[in-house]
């Protein structure tokens, strides 16, 4: 038995997800409480998330801009719902330029407020609309139980914000974003099931009048919400004068949407698909898809490895060469799994001479041994079939840890491993903050179909509930 | 004559560069003093320099990670000379999560501080040599006479951050940013000719031991500090104890480096490349290269302009196609110039039926009517040759726009409309200080064949001096 790298998930999942954190070098702490550092090999999925989605978001006519970090303390004052929401929350900057400041500043916790003014500036007439945009930036909000990659005092993120001539509009253009853009990307590129549903009242953002979520279920039973999306109805339209000429020549209020994801979904892709080898990266995610590792040196070993990876880069796959022949083989395949790159083509003198090479899958740890000229579509079928089995895994996980019930008793028994349905024409309001004192919550209502419900009372609308980060 | 949309260069070319920038839809200020909000069509640009530029950084084997927004002061007070360099420019946070902070964090004006502390964390041995580490963020320095993208109080920019375990190899690839990675993409990319030196010791950056700068030459004469790259020496390894262990057993300090560039890029291209008639985009930067304009609708016109699209974006062209048929030619035609989009390929009823097409350089505002078939080959061509052609005019520019000198009242008056290069002998620390009493800098040193002097002291180092934005 190998030295144990990791806490197993099964003795304390939290601690497992610490370390993997720690030992794959995806993120350590910052120096001011609740702030963290993105390392280098975290970064660089987070970096393939960003030009996924972003191409995404852009596909629907969305365009990226980048408004300030810091907004007057005024702005966030003016929508109610928001101001007390985010009031907790939020830094405030008093000094700057060696004064006191006659207005403080906020941090940005989300940008609304500031969007908004810049609608109401640029929004004149009804062909104006939609306006579509999106900005790529960090936020602020303070945490008082930091937790690495899901709960930081900053984080990074994408948010939209979008102005419509019509409710309708807007309704549509946010499903759109929920369906088309976020619960695809998660299922086709983090290889991860989400439900799809809406927020109960007591859940919804500070200011919206409906915001739809995307849930999943960690390896252990609880859930992570992973990006929302909220019609805002003309509240904010009402707050900052968003209004436009309409083609019949009547000033009109707008209607407003907003949408993010965020550094959070790092977390949730870790607890979703981590073993307790490590990491385990979905292969259309992944910044490196195949590791070429030279397993001891030897004649033409180095030639052979180097025209693998030639090879397989010439397939458009995302290649790397392990030479490191001065550290122990067993360190660095020990050290491959934490870091979860999802093959590994093992190029050793010995099996050379019989012109093989050894590939082994990071999904499930097998290793197949095959001639060197299969290598090639081997691996390219690998990656294929591994990022499919990675999401059927997670979504068979969900499938046997959610359990039908129809009392409040019984989904909090479910809560402790999973996750509960149960109508919510059972549970309702008042269920809903009985469930909250046993620390479980209505993660989203959906309908039998995972289709969206139209509104809170749909008939045979399901409440998802569960623990959740 | 067409109505002016612009404040001509040479009336008041402040105020054109203002106009511009609000005219072409760019950036715009914020709602807190000093602050910007970059508008799409101004980050379209941006993004394509951070995509460009980041290829660039990675291909030297710099890897991006994210560091905190927040600094704890304290940080920054271990440095003598880069807390008293960036004390008058800090925004505090004071108060954040309902509560005045035990100690007040600053908001980073850069992070050689708080990446320095994980550097030292994470630089055990020689092994760990180099460390090359990258950024891309927002940074705040507060700014009392701020100006949109040159300077406010907020900015976006990449920094680099790196370690090495000897002063050579700090130096060696500190010169490779500055030269192999800013300088070819400054050329090549964004079409300015920049020149290359190092900063006199009043100029360099709170921290270093030697600043190497790029200074471009904008087209009022006055030049404009494209970005840095600084050699630290062993100041900050020394403040936060970045020590290794060498291949002989002995603990030692490292010698770091950092270097950034910054949002300020694109006023630099606006007021690099821009005429009265607005912004002209470098070919290879563009995010639209060419723009197929419908002119007037008619019998297969709009059939023709979508396969002249498809065709050229078959090329691997940036193509958007202008259909907006019911807005007048004339004012499509200006705002296209405003915008600066390369090429223009106008679509037309008439032309259309001799099998005729009209091609339009930004450029030089030529036009030019071709064969239908022939309009893909020539915007390729003409791309090329445009991109060559904005950095011809720009290098003629600046060399008919800097005098050779030797003395201060001379160099007083080349600033008058442009650059002065004197040599260093001649000036020295000084005479540095008598030209600043004029409202003159000097931006950097070089040598005449261009190179840069390896310290101060070489024989033949010129001064480059001028106002500078």
């Amino acid at each position: 038995m190998a030295t144990r790298v990791l806490t197993p998930q099964g003795e304390d999942f939290p601690r497992w997800y610490q370390d993997v954190i720690a030992k794959a070098e995806l993120a350590d702490h910052g120096p001011v409480r609740g702030t963290m550092v993105i390392r280098p090999d975290g970064y660089a999925i987070w970096e393939r998330m960003q030009s996924d989605l972003d191409a995404r978001i852009k596909a629907t006519g969305a365009r990226n801009a980048y408004f300030p970090l810091f907004i007057p303390e005024s702005y966030l004052r003016r929508e109610a719902d928001h101001v007390e929401g985010f009031s907790p929350e939020l830094a405030v900057v008093t000094r700057a330029g060696g004064k006191q400041l006659e207005e403080a500043v906020v941090v940005r916790p989300t940008s609304e407020t500031v969007i908004g003014e810049y609608l109401a500036k640029w929004v004149q007439s009804y062909r104006d609309l939609p306006l579509l945009l999106n900005q790529w930036a960090n936020v602020v909000r303070w945490e008082l139980r930091p937790r690495l990659l899901l709960r930081t005092s900053e984080f990074l993120w994408q948010e939209g914000h979008t102005a419509h001539a019509s409710e309708a509009d807007a309704r549509a253009y946010t499903e759109r974003i929920h369906v088309d853009v976020y619960a695809a990307f998660m299922r086709e590129t983090l290889a991860m099931p989400v439900v799809l549903g809406r927020k109960s009242a007591a859940e919804r953002f500070p200011g919206a009048s409906n915001t739809l979520a995307l849930e999943a279920m960690m390896r252990d039973g609880k859930a992570l919400q992973m990006g929302t999306s909220h019609e805002l109805g003309q509240n904010f339209a009402k707050a900052f004068g968003i209004t436009y000429l309409s083609e019949q020549g009547r000033e009109e209020l707008a209607w407003t949407t907003s949408w993010g994801t965020s550094t959070r979904m790092l977390g949730g892709l870790i607890m979703c698909h981590g073993d307790d080898r490590g990491l385990r990266v979905p292969p259309r995610l992944a910044p490196v898809q195949v590791l070429v590792t030279i397993v001891k040196d030897g004649a033409g070993v180095a030639a052979a490895a180097r025209q693998i990876v030639a090879d397989l880069r010439a397939e458009g796959l995302r290649v790397e060469l392990d030479d490191r022949v001065d550290l122990p083989f067993g360190r660095r395949a020990v050290d491959a799994e934490l870091k979860g790159f999802p093959l590994r083509v093992e190029v050793g003198p010995r099996d050379l001479v019989e012109g093989v090479v050894v590939l082994a899958r990071r999904i499930d740890r097998s290793k197949r041994s095959m001639p060197l000229g299969e290598a090639r579509s081997a691996a390219r079928s690998a990656l294929i079939e591994d990022q499919d089995a990675l999401y059927a895994e997670a979504l068979a996980h969900r499938e046997s840890h959610t359990a039908k019930v129809s009392s409040i008793e019984d989904a909090v028994e479910a809560a402790r491993t999973g996750w509960a349905t149960i109508p919510w024409s059972t549970l309702g309001a008042e269920g809903e903050l009985r469930l909250a004192e046993a620390g479980v919550t209505v993660r989203c209502l959906t309908m039998p179909d995972g289709s969206i419900p139209p509104s809170e009372e749909a008939d045979g609308a399901l409440a998802v509930v569960g623990r959740a980060y």
